[in-house]
């Protein structure tokens, strides 16, 4: 069943005996079905945040057994059951956003190590909401989670889960407000030296990683007002990482005819900056001309 | 004999004998003694530009024989001489400068295949002045030159002979204005979330070539001024190439406690560019605050 | 009958009998119900381009003598009607927008010489569309066009006849694309000390005019987002005029508790600037700290 | 005795017998020739900052007495004896430098009244070191004083007295390093338009004061690097004031034939600040296009 085809209407899903209500969220939580058959009594739903308040309460008073077994019914990160192709669907969707799936030998021993390291102190898998994070972040929040102690991690993992739950929530039901699960990242160039907008600069955005990785992973040319038609990152979470946005300002001002030095002073002009807040807006705008350029987090 | 060692007063230049003489000059022209002895008769010499005068007035007015004996007593760039180190010291400090003892297989064959085309075409070897150039722009000049005719090459090699000899030239003498053939880079950084210099800024200058080499060549802390003690590059020609200058102020910011996102925003900001006059300034300041900045070609 | 009240759906004045037609349209053409009389015919009209069009088209072939009756219709500016109160609302209207209801006894005197040379040299009353200018663009404009030959000089006034009822017409008709006859003057704060919309910030438009005289003319407070609730000019054109925006800088980061110095470096920052485009949209934005500060023509 | 007159070596002051020393430092404190009769014993001074501290050493330890009668040696801040012309000279070239000459009848009235409440609080004349100050500031200051107790004031008064003493000092001893009493105030106008100083922009410095009062105080053009070929104030204290430094951009982009709006967009392009720290450094630029500028406390 494609994930195209799954989407459902809340006022349909308001409407559900039992069964077709469970079987609409199937996968919302990971390998337990139960969370939803606890909430379908308390239908109907105004809005998806009071779904996701009856799942958070559901699962917060759920008694130790079956949360310990919520917890243990995700695969490991960059696990055996990854390279195997054993995960779910919406696991391997993400974990494939997050790269996760194109890790080196040697990053994949990381995670190995690390993952090794977090079951022996912790006895259970490591969750996070890969969605909201680069490869670098996740392994930042894998050693800093190794530090805590088990009853915080215990609460943390859980409310990775409700993350992860909100994320895929919010593609699944149609016909309701967005949960506030998403960011966009996008950007705009004025052109002061002519004193409009720069139409025709060619934008690429890459994520960083590591020592000079860099993965290029949208990209466009700015339009008659100076923007990308979309924005470069927009509809899910801007994961917490560090980005390069490279605006090809020689090639715009060479197409113009406008006099530049010979090679010209400023070619193609990188905006190295970090996300911190996933569901934030950052607006990172260049205003240019040959010689100069401002850039700031804008809004 | 150390070039320090072999520095000499205009002054006792303009008294010398003619062996004195041409011995104190010697190797400002690549195996060519007679340049020196032609002019001795013109002494004194008022300053440096009127000793380069009589130079060029000279190689100008010698015959077609003696101009070629003079271009052909120099050695291939990057050629076998390099590699077997007979090339003269002058000669070996200028290649090395601008990174052609540091040639890859593959770039060596280049140049081996461009000095094998060149000679093909022309009959002599291919002279620059390298202090001039970056790696990048070598090449660049190596093919644009392959494209003149032989009468417009000859006049352009008798020319770089001439900037070769002015920069050894300005080396050698002392006790007398500078000639014009250096350039300065120099940066400022300005801490405009406090409205004063920023201080303690580490800065990194790097030289680009081909895609993704990047050569640190510079660095240093900024001062109470928001100035490096001394400019990044100064008392010699800045070549012709694409840079990178690398402001860490992520580190800045954080040793002054100023609130940054985690993590911030800006960490270590990337400033490319790419100089076309070695004999300029390039003053290249960066104003900034946490979350933003504005740089710009200055003077 | 008020203006509100003579709205009227572009849909009703496409059935409408020939007397209703010319009486919904009274007006647009100052004195002259002729013009609508002559294109009741061509209904029903697909927009209001379309109907401009044949406005433009019953005028431009209506013979010399009625186009001179048409030109002729019109007041003299700041002249003894407008004085004695004898104006039609729509005129009067208009040239208060302009400031030509509060001219100091010298400006008076000034328009009434430029009155007498216009209608001295051409022998109609000078017509200019007085909601596409202030106060000093109105008199350059009659500086410049006593300049222009008879015929020249016709045609312009018979074209700002035309943009008199464009606007006029746009604010008439309902139910229908608006025209292409309003501008808007926005601005933008960004705090770039902080990495935010700067929320608060008072901010002032004044209409400079001669030496020193400075309207204010619009003003607010910037939201969340760091803008003002509405444009500070929109929804008609932006007159022809030097502006000073100002905005309270100092009050606001005083207000945040931010360091300064005693007295702010900074405190009301004054962005001088010109509008030569009556229909453009005029964005002028601030991204400042209390220490320096940027501003652009913006998008 | 003109002031040029007067200057004296710090050698020669060194070796000067009693009478000869106290002439030559006459009128550095208004008429008390025993403090430098106090500190004659104490020559040779290596520096003027040692011979400041031996003025200020003797005042301090001067007695109750000799301190008021110091204090009282001083006239009114544009008091009567001001418009009597009963001032020393030296008095009168400061209190004209603050524009205390130039009141207008309601300022004169407001000095007199603030002059006469000081009085009656603290039976001695107010007194401040006007060459620190603008009008407004020297009015901020007595207002502010007002409210102090009787020995804070007395202190405030003799630091005062010292202040004025260090300038007078400063202007009066030659052959020694300055005291570190004056600042400076500049502008840099960089073209990034083109990549290069601007050349030949007319700046103007206005002072501020009031509502609406803006008096010319410097001016200039700048040179072929973009500054005033002098700093626009310098070598003495920059008034703790209000300014405003006009760029007359507009004619400068207009020289140079560079494609402009009509009006231009920018036309002089107003700055607004205050200094704060009279002995500071006020660098002030500003990176122009005929679209946007940036502009900054610089160093």
């Amino acid at each position: 069943m494609s994930a195209a085809a799954r989407t459902v209407e809340l006022a349909a899903l308001n409407q559900s005996a039992r069964a077709e209500f469970v079987a609409a969220l199937d996968g919302i939580f990971e390998n337990a079905p139960w969370v939803a058959e606890a909430v379908h009594g308390q239908r109907p739903f105004a809005d998806l945040p009071r779904l996701m308040e009856a799942f958070a309460a559901t699962i917060g008073s759920a008694g130790a057994k079956r949360q310990r077994a919520l917890i243990e019914g995700h695969p490991d990160l960059a696990g055996k059951a990854a390279r195997a192709g054993e995960l779910t669907a919406a696991s391997a969707a993400e974990q494939s956003s997050a790269g996760l799936d194109r890790l080196s030998p040697e990053e994949f021993d990381r995670f190995h190590r690390l993952n090794n390291s977090y079951r022996a102190r912790f006895d259970f898998p490591f969750i996070v909401c890969v969605r909201r994070h680069g490869k670098e972040s996740i392994l930042a929040q894998f050693e800093r989670r190794l530090a805590n102690d088990a009853e915080t991690e215990r609460r943390t993992a859980l409310a990775e889960i409700l993350r992860i739950a909100a994320l895929r929530l919010d593609q699944r039901i149609t016909g309701a407000d967005r949960l506030k699960v998403n960011g966009r990242l996008s950007t705009h160039v004025l052109d002061t030296h002519r004193g409009r907008p720069a139409h025709g600069v060619a934008v690429e955005l890459a994520e960083l990683a590591g020592a000079g990785e860099a993965r290029v992973i949208a990209g466009g040319t700015t339009n008659a007002d100076g923007r990308t038609d979309t924005p470069l990152i927009g509809g899910r979470p801007v994961p917490i990482a560090r980005y390069e946005l490279r605006f090809h300002l020689g090639a715009y001002y060479a197409g113009l005819g406008v006099s530049q030095a010979d090679p010209p002073f400023l070619d193609v002009v990188p905006i190295r900056f970090a996300v911190a807040e996933p569901e934030g807006h950052y607006h990172v705008p260049l205003l240019a001309t040959p010689w100069g350029y401002t850039t700031y987090r804008g809004s």
